[in-house]
């Protein structure tokens, strides 16, 4: 199941499952900031010092339960750029319309910022692979000739995962198809100046 | 010095200033998430009922603690859209700069979803007065002809502080000049079928 946020990634504990399964019941029913070990140790019918043997604090704990149901998958060559752009911003949706990850998600880096090293590791966990394979789909389309040739993919994710963060936990506005669209058509009609990798001030 | 999360908010208790004080240095050395009610009142000098008191759980106190160092405020009529797009990227730059609010305001935000009456205070307070005065902005670029009349100017500003947001929370790469510039470059120069307030459907 390739735990990655254990004391000891190598082992994976029999009773795993079950914890990390209470571990999402709780999250998703009373947030990440009263969410307790001592909690989790109940709901899983396993002692606290199970959990501890395994896990070095909340965080890690936190974090191996939400990257088992986060959506990193790779994007397949369909030879339709528009297509593949739409699946790679409806898979950053579907990851925030999760309930369990929603508020869970960025309470946690919030949580984990004072701790680089785990921090380093949410960031490979969450972040780097799903990125990876989006880098895919756009350099896909900048080959083909359907995308800029100077495309700020890094920007591109920035804007995009920023957006549906912020419409999601601030604003509370539904992660529609309208707002999908929307951040398609952001890459795919007329890009900017601001999405080019050169830098913004020569063009002015 | 307009509290808006105590339990009454026409009243203001004289040691407000210095709990509210307290809870921002305890916020800016050890996080959101570990932040206690007891942990306040010892910083402060005060005792836990002293608190309870006046604010009815750490949500609320935090909420007030941020309120009082979050920029939201007019930006004038400087005769110069592009100059004044700035100066409304700049200030939101400013919020999640700030490292008392960088980290602690969405752990807050995650912390309010289960609260629905506390999340509306929220938004009243740390959204819709910066929003409405950026927005003011964006249409003063509009009437001038600056920028395209029928600007989603929502979306506009779901995408600046969310890619503002997720840059400072989730990847950690700087919010620089370079940032600005191109989030400034993404409204003042050929604003894509993206950010038009129709349909992007209509547009295929």
């Amino acid at each position: 199941m390739g735990l990655a946020f254990t004391s000891d990634p190598a082992a994976t504990p029999r009773s795993a499952p079950k914890i990390l399964d209470a571990t999402r019941d709780l999250l998703a029913a009373q947030g990440y900031s009263t969410l307790t070990i001592e909690g989790v140790a109940a709901a899983a019918g396993v002692g606290k010092s199970t959990i501890y043997r395994w896990w070095p604090n909340k965080e890690a704990l936190v974090a191996d339960a939400l990257a088992e149901v986060f959506r990193a998958e790779e994007i397949p060559d369909r030879g339709d750029t528009r297509a593949e752009v739409r699946e790679a911003v409806d898979m950053t949706i579907r990851n925030y319309a999760n309930e369990d990850l929603a508020a869970s998600l960025p309470a946690l880096a919030a949580g984990l910022l004072p701790h680089p090293e785990l921090m380093a590791r949410f960031r490979e966990t969450f972040l780097r692979r799903k990125r990876q394979n989006i880098d895919v789909v756009l350099r896909r389309g900048m080959e083909r000739g359907d995308l800029p040739p100077d495309l700020d993919t890094e920007l591109v994710q920035d804007l995009w995962a920023g957006a549906i963060l912020y419409r999601r936990l601030m604003i509370g506005s539904p992660l529609d198809d309208d707002l999908a669209e929307r951040l398609v058509e952001l890459v795919t009609h007329s890009p900017t100046a601001a999405l080019s990798r050169r830098p913004p001030a020569s063009s002015d």
